[in-house]
């Protein structure tokens, strides 16, 4: 009774949620300040007599925030149930099933779920340089071109970015609709909102996950041409956003100062421990977001490093496999958790 | 770029939601009694820190409490972003694409959007009477049986009930799925969670938007066997039940006695206005929902009504077409809300 596709279906492992207490979890990107006091405010306020009723559908009031602060219509925004809704309906509202979905390799795991869950054939290009990215597809040579390309840019787990210049033109090059997932948008210098708000293929996911401390309440958007909105807004759940998410993004939206406060208290954090790690020899990429994407010195391996750190209460996130087997992601905490973090990888060298 | 079957789609229409003061909101089987004083508790408490962090994407406390209502494994139950989610994961986990999905008519209207947006052929029985229903798949001589049945028990629009016995038969009868849709099964007298528990093809989906007063969380339900539970979990949204709506039905399922209070509440005053319009004429089915399916005595039309209701200040549902274009769908609120209706239904009549 269940569909082969599904049997076969090897599930998204969300990043772990340990209960210990006092752990310093660098594992899942969160951000490690909490979110707007205006949130509260919300929450302490906020009228019981209205959660029996439905809400709204259509998530009016923040489409409105974000169309106001990215200089576009309400038309050409969507809001979802957390990106990942965005990134699911997007495979269903763009792909004919005999279409194929494209990604790069290393990226973010969802991708490659994704694609599996549309049950759809995926085409995998190894990630390109920002240099390479517009001629990836061309280089390929395929048969057929994908119907829809993920770009996380910056990408995950490797925290680069691809310039926007270099983005328009890969764009340029595509025939179908190239999603480019802004998640860490926010921690890079540029982005491509204006390639969503120009092109008739683009469209840009944003969250509200990672620099608005809010991957609790599940809200993610997606700006583009209207036409590729509308698509995805007759395919979603009736009521996809519930009233409390709503009531509180819109609360924390309209203090962005508090977001950019933290935004920049986690970029002064992330140069202060890329440098230090440097100096203790580890290889570090160039962060666009609110992780670094490091290898250690040998003879230690990325692994073992993720075995003491846990040892020490320290939770990293470790990909298996060849391409990011010797790396580890670890989130950008505060500055007393990436102390803490430093005072390890100082004993580990010193071991 | 837009996929076909999209492009075509006819979206579902959500009831209205109309900003309007003072309106007497009868049209989307809302529950008209505030949730439990417990939910308060747990906003006015809030901790803002958590909010910055995943929620657990098992649901795993709302699972442990709703099996051990239901007598029966977490294993048996999967917990979605409203029934919405719940049902459209059932069209991905047990349907191929060139398998079908059935549903009686008149019934949610949901069912056929599903379906296209699934893109895959539906089959559509006329409703059945409770003795109709066991043979009514039989009867169709269909070439191929739907891998998916939805039978929303109590049904909606018609506010019947099928009997546990005659499910049970129709199910036994069928090879694919079963889902039953109890949305409103908490104002029934019987309900079918029993196969569920006891049969490998059925599976019961409910809600906490009706009877809980919850629908602005967006939680809902599903209980059956485990590998028909495992199936959906392996394709659902990463995290898609939000933290604030886990933290909320946490707290409103623990006060059963508030839920079962309103719908004591509830039951008598729908007996109350079923027979105060049956005295002035109205023909209504016997109900087993919070609302009331209701034809008005010649030469009144159904449509008629409804605007001189919309005129009062009263929203009701209805829906125009060949079998429902009889009839209102009218949510039972308060006494005095339907205190209201039945004013306005008697000036009606003497008109």
């Amino acid at each position: 009774m269940i569909r082969k596709s599904v049997q076969n279906l090897e599930p998204y492992t969300p990043g772990e949620q340990p209960k210990i207490a006092n752990i310093i979890k660098l594992n899942t990107n969160e951000n490690a300040y909490p979110p707007s006091p205006k949130v509260l405010e919300v929450m302490r306020n906020f009228d019981l007599n209205t959660l029996n009723l439905y809400p709204d559908p259509l998530c009016t009031e923040i489409r409105e925030i974000i169309a106001s602060q990215a200089g576009c219509g309400i038309e050409n925004v969507f809001v979802g149930n957390g990106s990942d809704e965005v990134l699911r309906l997007a495979t269903y509202a763009y792909v004919e099933d005999d279409d194929t979905i494209g990604y790069f390799s290393p990226s973010y795991s969802l991708y490659p779920v994704l694609t599996a869950i549309r049950a759809i054939e995926s085409t995998v290009l190894p990630l390109p340089t920002d240099e390479e990215l517009p001629c990836a597809l061309d280089k390929a040579e395929l048969s057929k071109k994908p119907a829809l390309f993920f770009v996380a840019n910056p990408n995950a787990p490797t925290s680069t970015l691809f310039s926007p210049e270099q983005m328009r033109n890969f764009c340029k090059r595509n025939s179908g609709v190239v999603l480019i997932d802004e998640a860490y948008g926010a921690f890079a210098e540029k982005d491509c909102i204006e390639l969503a708000l120009s092109m008739p293929n683009v469209v840009v996911c944003r969250t509200m996950s990672k620099a608005w401390s809010l991957a609790g309440i599940r809200l993610g958007y997606l700006i583009g041409p209207a036409d590729l909105i509308e698509a995805i807004y007759k395919i979603k759940d009736s009521y996809n956003v519930n009233a409390l998410t709503q009531q509180v993004a819109k609360a924390a939206l309209s203090d962005p100062e508090w977001m950019n406060a933290n935004r920049e208290k986690i970029i002064a954090t992330r140069t202060h421990i890329i440098n230090e790690q440097r100096k203790l020899g580890w290889e570090c990429e160039d962060s666009a977001t609110n992780f670094i994407w490091c290898s250690p010195p040998p003879p230690e391996t990325a692994e073992s490093v993720k075995n003491t750190l846990r040892r020490h209460g320290i939770i990293v996130r470790y990909f298996p496999g060849a391409q990011t087997g010797n790396y580890l992601r670890i989130t950008v905490g505060t500055d007393k958790q990436m102390d803490a973090l430093l005072e390890v990888l100082k004993m580990k060298g010193q071991e």
